[in-house]
């Protein structure tokens, strides 16, 4: 009998901020409505530090441009994205599918994966690849945007591991990702 | 001068439980992800000591004469529904439209209105009546469902005011509306 080594699978964690109504941005992507406020310490750093790889979507991308500075500086950063140029940017890989960008995590030998911005968390979710959701609400309610969350084919269990309350309002609960598999 | 005496107006509150990506019940009104986890004492008794009239839509009406008991027993009741027969139920006051039912609420005198249901809790949101949310999350995505929150015409400010971790990992959190006027 033969073993066939199954290199493990990276864990896939989102760490995102909400307003009460679900919303990670406005229909614009404007966050005016979430960064406002200083909700302290959101252990954003704490969360960075134990990451090796980012992955995104074109629009979570082209926001981070608009911020002045660089702010994946020295992580592997691969965007999903069937329209932008493979060399836009010697920051970032460029997948064209999520077969594609799976195969480029496994041969980059991503462990911990950053899930960032709407639609990748959604087809991350749908695919069973995510581990960890940190989920953070600002007291606010937007009545249109961005949804954070998407259909699924079926209900997605979670195991509620902390819930903190930062300042200004803003509550933190962190779960995992039951699996069936 | 003449002042003219305006009754102090009804306080509105919100008490329900949702799912992480924010449905309060599945398509078809189904509630068993919601209560097959047991969370403690959510503080629902205590809420409804303090409530004197519910307003709710024909759905969430409905939904509770499939309880088996009348949960609103000794309660004011108050069914917001353009088709519901007036003498469908002597337990029930059925009224056609918000302002109807706004000069029910005040002709009855009622101070701590529970607004419940999703669609009857988004029309007092967007016309400023309610004053209290409280939202209990339980542990799972649905993907699919009935929505607690929709459209709004402007931002809703909230001030969070408490948040708990009840058992089996349910989150409540409540907040306070801000009101313009």
């Amino acid at each position: 009998m033969t073993e066939v080594a199954t290199p493990p699978r990276f864990s896939g964690k989102v760490f995102i901020g909400v307003s009460v109504d679900g919303f990670i941005a406005r229909p614009d992507g404007d966050l005016d409505w979430l960064i406002r406020a200083d909700p302290g310490d959101t252990g954003y750093e704490a969360f960075m530090a134990g990451i090796d790889t980012l992955v995104m979507g074109r629009g979570t991308y082209e926001k981070a441009l608009t911020f002045g500075y660089w702010p994946y500086e020295g992580r592997r950063t691969m965007v999903l994205s069937s329209r932008l140029s493979p060399d836009a940017d010697p920051r970032i890989t460029v997948h064209r599918d999520l077969e594609a960008l799976l195969r480029a995590l496994a041969e980059a030998g991503a462990r911990r994966v950053y899930v960032d911005g709407g639609k990748v968390v959604q087809t991350f979710l749908r695919a069973g690849l995510v581990d960890e959701l940190t989920v953070t609400t600002a007291p606010i309610l937007l009545g249109s945007g961005m949804p954070l969350f998407g259909p699924l084919e079926s209900d997605i269990e979670l195991t509620h591991r902390a819930t903190k309350v930062l300042g200004a309002g803003y509550v933190q609960s962190v779960y995992d990702v039951a699996h069936a598999g």
